[in-house]
């Protein structure tokens, strides 16, 4: 189960700018891919030292420069330096424990987001930091791990669909935002499901299981929320800049993504909200059935007690007991019981509590 | 049941801009109907290719371009392209999970809505997107399915009546939204009806099966909600914008229309503070009436147990038990009895438990 | 009771502007009256025609026109026409589902806001839509129906008490605003006095009929909030308005009033908040009180259930079991029964169940 | 206890600026009673008339002219007249049902704020109205009766301790708004007090009493809470104001004054959390306790009723009953009797139910 | 455990600036310690009188003047005064129930904030307020007792580790808040480590222990909030500064302090909001725990009562009772005995009872 709060506590007393890395190691397939672009072209391929990127910073065609695996502190810090990033864009790139943010320097744009995805095997939200810096004619990409929601990138930058390669960076950055969007798509949709799925259960069958799993969608939704508000801002951030990194074409790109974005927090908290219903509705539909059940078991003995109560009166052993020796006093004790209980049954017919 | 999440995963990782129908197919009568109008004539007809349309776009007359089913993606595409629409207009018209915006072009104003309807057949909420596009003499109008709540504005065209014949494209803008936010005020009718109708329900029976519908309209309020509370700020933009295909003499119908979302988004809320208390009061008097029945069973409990307790103890089998010979005992042990019980009868009235 | 939302379904597919009357129809005593008034004089008397309210409009003296019924749609509209009232204005006269507000027209100022009053003959609350309208030389009022909170202004205007005679119209509708806020100070009055009442009977002793108690008075505070919260928007409204209707000699009664309101909104918002207390207060309440009835009943049956038990064994039928016969067996038992009891109580109030 | 909502009712349809005491009338002790200090002399005194005060008005050093008991309407208005108050601040003045609130006017700033004290003998939060007129050079104070917390500033008046005496009327106003902002924290520390002894004996003895108390203190929180919120606004419009009564010396003041109105709406609140936690707290260690009762008696019950059912059977008449003759047969129903005891309770042990 | 409110009362009437120690006297080991620095040296040393600081004051070289302990008054003063604080100031740094805030004055600003630590012997919350004094060459703090979160950054001066020893006195007030900042991420941790636990053992084991812990973290997680939220309008207060006392290149440090508050509020806020859940969770864990039980125990009564009933009946005396000479009478019942037994199972379990 992901941690609450992230350990961070490695990290205090260091001096602002050093790079420490916090968050889960995950070193499998750890690597720098570059894609290498414009209009004509377009080159991919995976590199080693920073220093085969410092050429690509001031070549005049697109790069976009992925780099996973952020526990490798000297690979970013490598990366950073050839590409002039300040100290403390470099430590929060490796802190994975990152707010959502956007930050404008001289030169270059310092993006963080995270990255949702539903991991269909644990049957768990997954969530990835994903840093971007958005310079004049590079964009790099940094992402704890190997695997992401950019695919679709990856093939239209190959193949030339759309508009990808025509445009510049900023439309690369653009892409890759909204690519993390529509992943938080994905994730509500599956987490719409889930809910309605619940919600049937709930309504037919209310079950104590049914409880665990409200708590944890409750809890998936309020780190979607996380995730999601302060990615507003940051588009909007993006949409009001006054930078020149983001050129006018990709106006309507970035009020589409805003959109979008917003789209997704009302949907987020659409769902917040019928979780919250639904553990009001389970409640009551238990503590309903729960009643139901022990209304009637209550009835049942408050119907025999008085029946036992005659038997136990018949069988005191006086010796002067009249009744005893009447012929008809056993029937009649039976029909004095059965018209009690048919009184009693009457009764509650009457009140409705049968 | 509608779905909470609109199924967008085949979408994914298509470039913006790419059009994709997000949404119900529901392919009954698709088509494309046009009302072309000034203050002396009126003509209506359909039309099929998107050529016939491309001439009303610059026609003195003003036109109103209705579509009816949106998984026609080749339609809408056609049309989009006769009036120079942006791709990812284009995107948003077919992509039925749009929340209600405002977003102003070059030459023309994109406007998004939810048509809400109180389907009876079903007893059910009927949420229908409304994407309206404003030009210099022409409305497109574009709905999923046919059937609508513009009627009487057809009518009105068709006889003149009012003041639509003489106004220009905002107005029948604005007519068509008037009459959107119209079906909200049905729609909330409908719904205060059922509430008034729950709650007197509710206050005479508290029965289980209250709780299902509490549940139910709770959930078509907050559907409402969602389709309201943007559109507020759809008006708004129209009032504030200083775009130039909205007239001056159209202002204080856009405030009236203002006015309206208003007092639309107050009745919801109330409504909703409504749901909220009688949740609340359903609970205290299904627990109240629980209560009741339970004290009463328990109390009629307490007074046999000790009733059959004497009855037990002058059922033993001890030899030497002398009251068992006495010639009064059993009276005696009857009038025991009666005395415990209407003292114990006594004691709980006492104490106001009966 | 009031219905939640107004039947407007009629009015549906109108041209805007069409003069349709929403509400119950009260006929009873409908006409209109005009205070004709100057310093010097004041004349009274009740008019039919709108043509003799013509003249009135431009009289150098201050008319106050007040027309008591609305269903008769024609003669607002005669009125209206006579002092030149935008269609808009009309229909929201005759729509007495209208929030209260602050619109501004060449010439005129139209305000609307709702007059409350406790109707202690059904001990209910009563809310009839008030629309004012501010001219240079007149105040046009109009009310659903007759009776309203403005019997003490028109003995000012007769006894030329205060300073009422010698102002303008703007400080005659500033008076009728602060009569209808006068009444709503009543209303919290008698709200507040039944809600200490009502706390009193829930500490003393909570029935279920405080419950209905409850739920009816969270109503009315929800109708009077709904009331009050957007008046205070119309006042503010009056206050920075730069409409020359507005003399400068009324801002201090401005803002006087402006204070009156939101101390209104104020007591309503601490009426809620109490009566929201209240609910958890009273269900504690029961649930205490219910929970010391079971546990005591309980009691009694566990202490009796073992000494049954007791009993039960002295009553089998065995051939060989030799405490029958002893000669001491059924007081010792009697001995054992009552220590087994004893025991249990001194069990019980050790562990403070008693 | 507190009304709710104070009786205004007698003053409805008064024409505005009419004095009318709203309130209780607490006749003990009024009177007026005057400090005249510059930083020289300091002279203290009792006055009768408004004519004393008239001097007072114009003299060159400052005057503090306080007011106990408010009933007497006919003082308050001579002393306003000779100061030259509009009559909408003396009708302020009189009405103890005010908010407080902050008004300049033309010559004199006019300020109203709630002194709370807390009441050992009764046991009870105090509010009462203080209002405060600061004029060039003279500051009235107007209070519903005598007793405050002002004893520590005349203390400094006399004797010129700290700057008082050399600093002008906006300090004396300053000190006097400190004085009450200080009294809030003694009953602030009250309440926290109350709070933490209350939290005890709900976390050790939760007994029905600790609900009244709850209920009580929540009320008195809710109480301070209205009083304090807007006179968070009154210091802020101190410090925001551009009338020269208000001096830059005094502006630290102000601003610590501010801070103290802040401190003080912060422990409200988080006064008010713990309350609103401590209800829950309540309920569920009430419902666990009562829970853990009724599990334990259940459990007794639930062992013996299948004893005796076991008695019962033994108990038969039947002729033909084999057990009944056989030597072991007493002592092998005991064993059975105990063995079907013991599983039970081992079996609740392992559910871990007992 | 921490008073809700400090009390404050022998401070009341005192006038304002006077000196007054509110808080608990910690006198273990108060002292001043002084770190005086450039680029080149750092001396550190224990200063006794303020005459030795007021050298530090004009010297060239950056000065570090931290106090432990503030209920020496005298002492504070001595310095105050020394560096020419106002009053009020000294006033607050004495007032150790002062909330966060950053004042202006002429040639400082004064911050106070709060220190947060968890204290693992006593395993308890530990708030200490810390007040920062930023002068062109000097930063004074002043802590309630000796230990804080500051020991870092004396490394780093004493090593020259980092650009410390390079900035100037800003840096340093910068790193101060930063520590502190980064020792609530140390706090909200082990908070976070311990909602954990009480999450699993919530939901493997509902005991009554869990409530008390709840409790306690939900106080500790609103004293926490308390801190933050008006230390992010400090930082914020910093960053929007015209005072020439913050440097240009100290900017992005403040920025990425003010993310980091923004980041301790998130995370309090979210562990705020799982623990409201957990409450809920607990509840409805517990609930139906015991309503399992209590539902066993009633059906295995259930059972029973009709059984006992039927041995009762064959109990009783009557001369005639055919059935009681029948030969396989006994074996008959107990048939019968067996068959109600099962029906009801049968009957339970299709009901889903059981």
């Amino acid at each position: 189960m992901r941690k609450l709060v992230k350990q961070r506590s490695t990290k205090r007393g260091q001096p602002p700018g050093t790079l420490h890395h916090v968050g889960e190691i995950r070193p499998d397939g750890a690597g720098v891919t570059v894609f290498d672009y414009d209009e004509g072209s377009c080159s991919e391929r995976t590199v080693e030292g920073p220093e085969a990127c410092r050429a690509l910073r001031d070549s005049p065609t697109v790069s976009w420069i992925n780099v996973d695996g952020l526990h490798d502190v000297e690979r970013v810090r490598g990366l950073g330096e050839a590409f002039g990033l300040h100290p403390l864009v470099m430590e929060d790139i490796v802190n994975t424990d990152q707010r959502p943010k956007l930050e404008e320097f001289e030169g270059y744009l310092y993006l963080a987001a995270k990255m949702l995805r539903w991991d269909r095997d644990q049957d768990e939200l997954t969530i990835e930091q994903v840093s971007l810096v958005l310079g004049p004619k590079f964009v790099l990409s940094f992402q704890e791990r190997p695997g992401d929601v950019f695919g679709p990138i990856r093939d239209r930058l190959r193949s030339a669909k759309g508009r990808i390669r025509r445009m510049g960076p900023d439309y690369l950055a653009y892409a890759l935002l909204d690519a993390i969007v529509d992943g938080y798509f994905d994730v509500l949709e599956h987490l719409g499901d889930r809910i309605e799925h619940l919600e049937e259960r709930l309504l037919s069958r209310p079950e104590p299981g049914v409880l665990h799993q409200l708590h944890r969608l409750k809890r998936e939704a309020l780190f979607i929320r996380k995730s999601v508000w302060p990615l507003r801002e940051v588009v909007s951030g993006l949409q009001r800049t006054e930078s020149e990194l983001i050129g006018g074409p990709i106006e309507p790109y970035l009020r589409d993504l805003h959109d979008h974005t917003v789209q997704v927090i009302d949907t987020t908290e659409t769902l917040r909200d019928l979780l919250g219903g639904m553990l009001e509705t389970y409640l009551s539909s238990v503590s309903n059935r729960m009643n139901e059940v022990m209304k009637v078991l209550t009835i049942i003995a408050t119907i025999f007690i008085p029946l036992t109560f005659i038997a136990g009166v018949y069988g005191m052993n006086f010796k002067d007991m009249p009744e005893l020796g009447w012929h008809w006093a056993y029937p009649a004790v039976w029909l004095l019981m059965l018209l009690v209980a048919a009184g009693m049954v009457i009764y509650f017919r009457r009140r409705r509590w049968l």
